[in-house]
C-alpha cells in the first residue's frame, strides 16, 4: 500500500498516452526540419535562387496537404498552429461579411477553446452568437442545427471530433441545411483532432474552411494550415507582407512546414494506423471497465484515438500527478485548457464529481498493447492508493 | 563579354548576402531544435512531468530573451515572427485603446510593412494615422514626432533600423516627448532587425512594446516575441487557450523556441560580430565606389548589417539574376514585398530610376573578406554585361 502518492512504482520506459495534446514528431519529420533549417534556410519570399528552393518546398507542401483534402494547393494557408487557423477562419469571416443584416454565427458548446473564444469575442462585438447543445453522447441533432441557420447566418462553425471526449459529429448535412434555409453561411470544420487520422476531405464534407494542424500527426508544434475554398473570400486577421496571397503575412517558415508535409506523406496509410489504434482503444476500454467505480465518457460513435473516463471519488489532478511519477502521461482534459475543469464534460450534461475525476487518454499509432496493460496495471495500482490515502486522512480526520 | 546573361562565370560556393530577409540557422541552433523535437514533444501546458518539462524550456528561452532586453521574463510573448508580433502590438493597442476621443496613431512612411499595413487598416477602421515622412538620411526629425503627438495619441510605432538602407533611427527621445505631450500613448518599437547586433534594452529605448524575431539572427524561421511591458496592457488580436497569459493562445512550438533562445545566447558577444560585419561594410562598401556610376543609398548613422546601392541604368531584376546565376544572392528590396517597388527608397525621395536599380546588400558575422571580393569582382562583370547587351539590344533596334 503506499502512503506516499508520489512514490516509483517501477522505474521504467515512458508511456506517453497523451497524443490528443501533442505527438512525437516522427525521425522522418526531424531529418526533413533538420535538411531544411541546414540547405533551406533562404526567405522564401526572395528573389533569387535560394529563394525560389525554399518556396519549392512550401509548394510541395501544400501539394502533399492538398491531397489529403481533396482540394487545390492554392486554397492552402499555413499559419501558426490550429488556434490560429481557426481564428482566422472564424474572425476573417466575421470581418469580411460584418453586416447589420447579417451577422448571426451558429457554433457548440463543446468546440475548442480556439473556435469558443473568438465566437464570444464577436459576440461582445454585437454578433449574435448560437451555441449549440452536445447531446449525451456528444454529437449535435440536425434539427438543432437546422433550427438555427437562417439568412442572416454568416457562418457554422463546428469541429469534427471532439478532442476531449473523442465524439464524431454528424457533419455530413449541415452545407445542405445550409443551402436549404437560403443562407450564404460559411461552413468552417475544426478537424485538429481527425486530419490525417479518419478520412477528410473538403468535397465530402462540403466545407468552406477546414483547420489543421501539424502536432497532432506528429509533425512539429508552431504549424498549421487552413483550407479555405477558392469559391469563397475571408479577411485577413493580421496584415503585412504579400505572403500567402496577404491572407496570411508573415514570412513562412519553411523548415516547419516541411515537417508538416513529412508528417502528412507518413500518414498516407492512416487507415491502417486507425485500425492499430482502435485495437489498443477496445483493449484499453475493456481491461479498464473491468475496474471497479470506472466510468466511461464516451460517446456511441467516438473516435478510437480519445478515450475519456471517470474515477469517482479519485480526482483526475491528484490521478496525473501520480502516473506521471511513474513515466505515464495521460491529461486531465484538453491541455490548452490548463487543468481548468473541462468545459466539453460540462456541455454533455456530466456532474461535477465525474468532471472532477474524468481523464483522457489518447493513443498514437507508437503505443503498444504492452504499454496498455502497464497503465492499466499502475492506474489501477493508483486508485487503490489514492482511495486508501482519502480512507485514511478521512478515518484520521474522524479521530 | 557575355551575350548570355545567365551564364555561369565560376561554379563555386554559395555566397549569401541576404541576411536581412533570413540568415542561416547556427549548427547550435538546429542542434537545440533537433534534441527538442525529439525529446521535448510533450504540450508545455500539459500538467505531467513531460509538460513541464517543455514549458521549462520555454521559461529558460523567456529568461534569454529578456536578458538581451534588459526586462522581466514575464514580459516575453512567444509569436510566430515579426508580422504576428507587430501586428499584435499595434492591433492590440488599437482594441485596448479605442474610443472616439483618442485614436491617434502614430508612425513613419517607411516602416516594414507588418507595421505599415496594420496602420492602415485601422485608418480604414476610423483611427487617425500620422505616417511621418523620413529624410534623406532616412531618419525622422524630432520636431516631426514632437509636432505629431497629442492627447490623443495612443500609439508611436517607430523602427530602430530601417530594413532596406540600415538608417537607424533617433528614438531615444520618444518617450519624452509623448509624456512631455501629456499623453498617454504606448510606445512601440519594431527592433526585428536590429535585435542582437546592436545595445537594445528597453528601459534605454524608454518602449512599451518591442518586436523581434529569431530568423534575422541565426535562429530558425516562424518564430518571434513581442516584449509587452508589465506597466501596459494590450488586448489579444487571437482567442483560445491560457497559454502566454490569454496574450497570445495556442500550443507554443517548444522547438522553435528552444531554437531562438539558442541564437539569442549565442549573440552574447554581439559586439564583436558588430565589428566584423563593420569592417566587411567598410570594404565592401568602398570598393563599391570604385566602380563607376554606383550610386549609395545609405544614411549618415549607417546600420553596418544592410547596404543599400543603385547602379541607374542596370534594372535590379536583371542583376538579381545574374548574381543568383553565379550563386550570389543579394536582394532588391524587403523580401515581403517580393520584388515590388520599395517604398523606402520612394519615402527618402529617391528617383524611380534609382529606386529601379537599387539592391540590397545584407551581412552576416559569417561572411568573410573573401566572399565580398567575388562578389564585388562578379557584380562589374555582371554590371558591365548588362550594360553592353542593352547598348547592343539598343543598337539592333537602331538597324
Amino acid at each position: 500500500m503506499w502512503c506516499d502518492l508520489n512514490i516509483m512504482i517501477f522505474n521504467s520506459k515512458e508511456i506517453y498516452l497523451d497524443n490528443a495534446a501533442a505527438t512525437k514528431p516522427s525521425d522522418g519529420v526531424i531529418f526533413e526540419i533538420q535538411k531544411t533549417l541546414s540547405k533551406s534556410y533562404a526567405n522564401a519570399s526572395s528573389i533569387h535562387r535560394m529563394g525560389f528552393e525554399s518556396s519549392k518546398i512550401i509548394k510541395k507542401a501544400r501539394e502533399n496537404i492538398a491531397q489529403m483534402l481533396g482540394c487545390k494547393e492554392s486554397e492552402i494557408y499555413f499559419t501558426s498552429g490550429g488556434t490560429e487557423a481557426n481564428n482566422l477562419a472564424i474572425l476573417g469571416t466575421a470581418a469580411r461579411f460584418k453586416s447589420k443584416r447579417a451577422n448571426k454565427i451558429i457554433t457548440t458548446e463543446f468546440e475548442h477553446h480556439s473556435v469558443l473564444f473568438p465566437c464570444k469575442k464577436l459576440e461582445s462585438d454585437g454578433f449574435e452568437v448560437v451555441f449549440l447543445k452536445p447531446d449525451e453522447n456528444g454529437d449535435i441533432s440536425s434539427d438543432e442545427i437546422l433550427n438555427a441557420i437562417d439568412e442572416r447566418t454568416i457562418l457554422v462553425s463546428m469541429m469534427m471530433v471532439n478532442n476531449e471526449i473523442g465524439s464524431c459529429l454528424s457533419l455530413q448535412n449541415v452545407k445542405n441545411m445550409i443551402v436549404q434555409k437560403r443562407s450564404k453561411a460559411i461552413f468552417h470544420v475544426d478537424a485538429a483532432q481527425s486530419f490525417c487520422k479518419i478520412p477528410t476531405k473538403v468535397s465530402k464534407l462540403k466545407c468552406d474552411l477546414l483547420t489543421t494542424t501539424a502536432h497532432k500527426v506528429h509533425g512539429p508544434q508552431g504549424i498549421g494550415a487552413l483550407f479555405c475554398s477558392e469559391k469563397i473570400k475571408i479577411s485577413p486577421i493580421n496584415f503585412g507582407g504579400k505572403q500567402q496571397n496577404s491572407l496570411r503575412p508573415g514570412t513562412e517558415c519553411t523548415a516547419l512546414i516541411s515537417g508538416f508535409s513529412k508528417a502528412v506523406e507518413e500518414a498516407c496509410d492512416f487507415e491502417n494506423s486507425f485500425e492499430k489504434v482502435r485495437k489498443l482503444y477496445e483493449e484499453c476500454k475493456n481491461s479498464l471497465l473491468k475496474i471497479n467505480g470506472i466510468k466511461m465518457n464516451i460517446a456511441s460513435n467516438s473516435f478510437p484515438y480519445i478515450l475519456n473516463l471517470s474515477i469517482p471519488g479519485v480526482k483526475n489532478e491528484v490521478l496525473l500527478n501520480f502516473l506521471s511519477s511513474n513515466n505515464i502521461f495521460i491529461s486531465s482534459s484538453s491541455a490548452c485548457a490548463k487543468g481548468n475543469r473541462s468545459h466539453v464534460l460540462k456541455s454533455i450534461g456530466l456532474s461535477r464529481d465525474r468532471i472532477d475525476s474524468a481523464v483522457r487518454v489518447s493513443f498514437s499509432k507508437n503505443n503498444t498493447s504492452e504499454e496498455i496493460k502497464r497503465f492499466i496495471d499502475v492506474l489501477e495500482k493508483g486508485v487503490d492508493a489514492i482511495k486508501n490515502k482519502e480512507t485514511n486522512n478521512a478515518m484520521n480526520c474522524l479521530n
